[in-house]
């Protein structure tokens, strides 16, 4: 019987496997390379789509299947294989709780959100977007009643589907530390903060060509496997992948912004290395990937910030920049340029945002879901309500939404609980480079250009494990300590709080 | 009972369509995005989806529906939906009398038959390649045994598939005319030809970035529309879409040829223009698209060919060329570059070929392709036999297999039956074109730079029609006279006979 049984698990398993990997190349190419105008007719294959992945995901033979097996996990002997029935049970709850009707609408209506929202933005008008919002919103919450628990009320049943284990009151706890020790620390640095470098930097144009040639040389440097991935162009840099075969990365390019793609490049670099790192025996399971969103973020971070923001990382790297760019960068010393990408700046948009004031943007977004969700917030108030938090905790009003509440796609695709984890990966990530650093020699591993020294660290404390761990238990393996943001508050007041060499 | 399965297949074929969408995306992904080491995991999730789509396809409700449908198509009214039942009901042959493991063994043998051939190619090794390529030939003869009819023998089955309606007498009849009319004049052309064209033309460098801005004033020459279509790049340059609502071709650029990417530039608009004039209302019908392979060739061969290598046309658009390659085009007038274009020479690749000898290759893989399903022909001695055959008739005998037999891809994934569909479209382009002629002014469309009026008499004659009409019904309807092969040889006899302006 319990043969039986793991075999009809594990046929559809492959099933839906597949039908994820279509759906992902699909996805992939939607935000890549589609054209505009075949929008309506994707649209409805995907939604012909969406039922067929329903119907193979909620096949009753496999349903019952891993019910049978969660009744026996002790007769299960492999340990990833329980782990991997305890996860798979656990989402059934989408199943057996949310009526299909509403689940096949909802796919609908968050394929096309993304669009919509789009077009909102390039026309800043919150009108457009809101009737999809208010959608959006109303079936989080009703997903909300359908999933509750004893121990996951509210708000909390989203913040567990991004970040397993989180809940409210842990992350009013991390918001309340940011709010408290970052918001005033912010303002004082901020106030006191004079313009530390070259003006130059703002004014050159860099050809998009050279700036390609930099982010491939970023793959290098990082050794990002080309065999299994690819970078790409996309107006919003991501990662994408379903396996650790084919990991896929995109960045943008400014050409009156040098750095915004080189950051964009090492940012998503941090989680394709990620991906392309975890054990090749979880791809064909539903372990494979990343353990959370909240690690994810962090290793992004981590690359990014302290990996590529650091000044022995461009004492190494500044020289090939020059080369690509010698006329807009003569007479800018590395050093200069140090500072240049790590100045400090309360700001409106998120994404721009530097390292210091990013967690104060999170904080005004985890509010806002926080009152949408439990219903104290209405979706037309949101433009005011999103000037009003700026204003408080980042010290800066947006005159118009676009450089406001539509500045994120997030929601659009149904994302509602997400944000918080991009501030907690920070912090996770602050917590993990100083235990790294016990272990090995970080800096020297950056200047002398070995960057796999920490790739391999990473690998064997985090990636390797996929999802067979939870957030709280990487932690545990990498760091010894449960998570505790008192690392980020020191790493942030330490790197912003002096004056840097 | 006939409304009702009426809709029993139109919602499987919503449901098709779907399916194949998705399979569209994953292998376009495939030629053009997904990096290599990624192929494996691919293919298994291919096989699987293979699998789901034949599920879908073999339905017992679908396939009884069609054949209602089929035993009382007096009682449908719309002519269209008569012509689909009947073309779904010749299709249902694939399912029924091919047994299903080898339906899905053939899928996963082809699905990853190109990338070994790639590799045989790479190395110029036929016998990487032999074992696969036996695999092909072998299930193409049983597939000839499955669906043979009292009308179609042996080779006839796959000449049908890709082009209904032609049959090895039909064929017979046309090579033999190019055998007796065209090998000799050939060789009486390129024995006395001597190079007419300025040698500076095959000495340049031509940085890929401008070829790539001279394709994009292709497109708007040719009036490609990019909200519903794509341009890429690909070894291989080919037209790819299953509606018309989004379509994308691929061009390739070598840095040594210029011409290369122009015309294959202007080939697959060709193709590409056919798909986005099909009417919209086949879109979520299995009539959408193309006609047949020798009708699609017909179009590409047309902009191709009659205009893109028209003097008239080099007149208009030569000096958007010179501005880009001002260096390497100094001094050479547009006279010069128009005998460079056209030069006819007996070669050794076939999509190197120019448009005279071109046909003479397609009449090797003709006799090699008849023979193989015929038995007389062994895939182990193909090497030999495809020598003896280009000595023959195109007076080129390749060293290498690399510039023989293993230079084209379409028998890696499957494909006998096809080639003969090139030549057939540049003999059906001839009659068109010739046709065409005597209702519009098809030069000064050209001179004025107004290819949509082209464009338009083609979507009224051939385009709109997609496929619900025959390629011989088309024929008819464009130029009133069956298919007569004796335009193709005035047209390359009047064009390649005498001195050119």
């Amino acid at each position: 019987m319990l043969e039986k049984q793991i075999q009809i698990y594990k046929e559809t398993r492959k099933k839906i496997i597949a039908y994820q990997y279509y759906d992902w190349v699909v996805g992939w190419d939607q935000e890549t390379e589609a054209p505009k105008g075949a929008q309506n007719y994707r649209l409805q294959q995907i939604e012909v789509m969406a039922n067929e992945t329903y119907k193979v995901s909620s096949d009753e033979q496999y349903m019952n299947a891993i019910e049978y097996l969660h009744e026996n996990l002790n007769d299960l002997s492999d340990e990833d294989f329980k782990t991997e029935v305890k996860k798979v049970y656990k989402d059934l709850r989408f199943i057996k709780k949310i009526p299909k009707e509403e689940y096949i609408d909802y796919q609908v209506l968050i394929a096309s959100g993304p669009q919509i929202w789009a077009e909102a933005k390039q026309k800043n008008d919150f009108s457009i977007f809101e009737p999809t919002l208010e959608k959006i919103v109303q079936y989080n919450r009703k997903i909300v009643k359908y999933l509750e628990t004893d121990d996951l009320k509210g708000y909390d049943v989203l913040l567990d589907l991004y970040e397993e284990g989180m809940t409210v009151k842990k992350y009013d706890h991390f918001f309340e530390l940011i709010k408290t020790e970052l918001v005033p620390f912010v303002m004082t640095v901020t106030k006191n903060n004079k313009e530390k470098f070259n003006r130059k930097l703002t004014k050159g144009i860099y050809p998009k060509l050279e700036q390609e040639k930099f982010s491939k040389y970023l793959l290098e440097v990082f050794n990002f496997d080309l065999d299994h991935g690819v970078l790409k162009e996309s107006e919003h840099p991501f990662t994408s992948n379903v396996s650790n075969q084919d990991v896929r990365i995109t960045t943008r390019y400014h050409e009156d912004i040098l750095i915004s793609s080189i950051f964009s490049t090492i940012h998503e670099l941090g989680h394709a290395l990620y991906e392309m790192q975890t054990d090749s025996k979880y791809n064909d399971t539903f372990l494979r990937g990343g353990s959370s969103l909240g690690i994810h973020e962090s290793q992004s971070r981590l690359y990014e910030n302290m990996i590529g923001r650091s000044f022995i990382f461009w004492e190494q790297h500044y020289k090939q920049l020059v080369n690509l760019f010698p006329k807009q960068l003569k007479g800018i010393s590395v050093t200069e340029f140090y500072k240049f990408v790590n100045q400090a700046k309360r700001s409106l948009i998120r994404i721009e945002a530097d390292e210091l004031t990013y967690p104060l943007h999170v904080l005004v977004r985890y509010e806002i879901e926080k009152s949408l969700i439990n219903g104290k917030l209405k979706v037309k108030d949101l433009p005011r309500k999103w000037r009003l938090l700026m204003s408080k905790y980042v010290g800066k009003r947006p005159i118009t939404d676009k450089e406001g509440v539509l500045q994120d796609i997030h929601w659009s695709f149904g994302s509602i609980g997400y944000f918080p984890t991009y501030a907690l990966g920070s912090a996770y990530a602050a917590q993990l480079y100083h235990f790294m650093n016990e272990e090995i020699n970080v800096e020297q591993a950056i200047e002398n250009n070995n960057i796999s020294l920490i790739n391999d660290w990473l690998k064997e404390h985090i990636h390797k494990h996929a999802q067979s761990k939870t957030p709280q238990e990487l932690m545990l393996i990498a760091t010894k300590e449960p998570f505790n943001p008192k690392y980020y508050m020191d790493y942030l007041k330490k790197k912003f709080g002096t004056p840097n060499a």
